[in-house]
């Protein structure tokens, strides 16, 4: 057997801290990057996101939202949010885990379980990123599609509210620096005290490389031929736009309850 | 917009021929390296696995038996199974697809359609290939694992049944040598004519790198730590021992029924 990662809070059973929360973000560009990877090999099958087109009898949205909220029924039932770092997309109307609860460490204020970012994730996916990285056209690989969808989803939103664990490391650390903007409800200043360009810029570097080295065509031999299954500057530019800004917000949303 | 991949005979729009199917082999390859260092990122988390806890009332299977029917049960509305290169694994009792039935190019003997060897596939990866690349332990993200071995499961699946497009490619191309044969139901030598070992080494050295560069830790430095998310070698033996003879077991039973 191997060693797993330690990927999470929930699997290193160590105690939340700086070094632990760092790994698990750098583990989860992996995984970003390759459910974008994985998305990229079909094209845009736009019929699954029209709502007018009215697939699934009584069900008025899109068949991308009913294969979601469908399948997040079924991952309900097998426990997928009894872990305080997963965030379902249709909260509503989830049905019960049938599972042993599971001994999460609780190390996030009770608070974070109202924080949910999803709508916007959920918005951003679709309407901004989505069209960045796939080929037009309709290939008729709907449910393939939509599971691929479902896999970036999960990850982009594993990683935009595990700002609720880096800002309580952050808020532990020094609680003096984070108390009067709190009380204040500063969301500004927080911002500010939040916001490291030159890691910024690092991360930025960092997943762009990631989808040079994961997106390349591997072959025998040393030649590289130069295409790429997603452009790596697509990548960074989801980080800048998107991934910190959200998970940045989500960290002020969290510190703001974090006194309560 | 970017290029899709030119990754299934139903994407690329062409005639089948040995160019496409290779290429499509190829980059089935890259998505099974990705789902097996995904699942990595979890141990075994056995109770998943165990018929007798009966987690779910009124069905005496696993938990990840209940997850993977399922979800297939919502792929197939979404018309997962009307692709020829998609195949269930729990067949019996899918709902229709609700979408309506793209055009896949119907290159395939009618046949090919009663060709399905999940159960063995099924079988393969929790029995045999599964133990031999998660960590022990249990963190009690089932579903999150259940949906890792669906995906692991799904790429293997496909890349296995794809032997129906390589056996028709291949039968296209010599019907002459193939057709005693078939009439003789000479499956040995069926065999020994879709076999090609130097092919078959190549394969697994490049399966192997691929599972070493994705499985790399990337830094923005030049050192790799040499630490690897899935062992190169678990993945050429997955390819030796499974894939590859599991494919050509596809291919013989299609060949077998060619001429009907």
């Amino acid at each position: 057997m191997a060693m797993a990662d330690s990927n999470s809070v929930s699997h290193s059973g160590n105690a939340l801290n700086l070094e632990s929360v760092r790994d698990s973000l750098i583990r989860q560009e992996d995984t970003i990057v390759f459910s974008l990877i994985e998305r990229a090999r079909y094209p845009v099958n736009s019929r699954l996101y029209n709502q007018t087109l009215g697939l699934v009898p009584g069900f008025s949205r899109s068949l991308v939202h009913f294969i979601v909220k469908e399948t997040e029924a079924i991952q309900a039932k097998a426990g997928r949010y009894e872990n305080p770092e997963e965030n379902p997309f249709f909260p509503n109307g989830l049905p019960p885990s049938v599972v042993p609860t599971h001994k999460y460490p609780q190390v996030l204020h009770p608070a974070a379980a109202s924080i949910n970012i999803n709508e916007h994730i959920w918005d951003m996916y679709f309407n901004q990123l989505l069209p960045l990285f796939v080929a037009e056209g309709d290939d008729g690989n709907y449910a393939s599609t939509a599971a691929s969808d479902l896999n970036c989803l999960q990850a982009l939103s594993r990683r935009i509210h595990y700002g609720k664990y880096v800002a309580e490391v952050k808020f532990r650390e020094a609680p003096q620096d984070y108390e009067p903007l709190i009380r204040a409800k500063d969301r500004d200043a927080l911002m500010n005290l939040l916001t490291f360009k030159n890691v910024e810029e690092m991360v930025k570097k960092r997943v762009a490389k990631k989808a040079t080295v994961f997106g390349q065509e591997v072959t025998l031999g040393n030649n590289s031929s130069g295409n790429y299954k997603i452009d790596p500057l697509i990548v960074s530019h989801l980080y800048a736009e998107w991934v910190m800004p959200l998970t940045k917000l989500v960290e002020v949303e969290y510190l703001l309850r974090r006194l309560d």
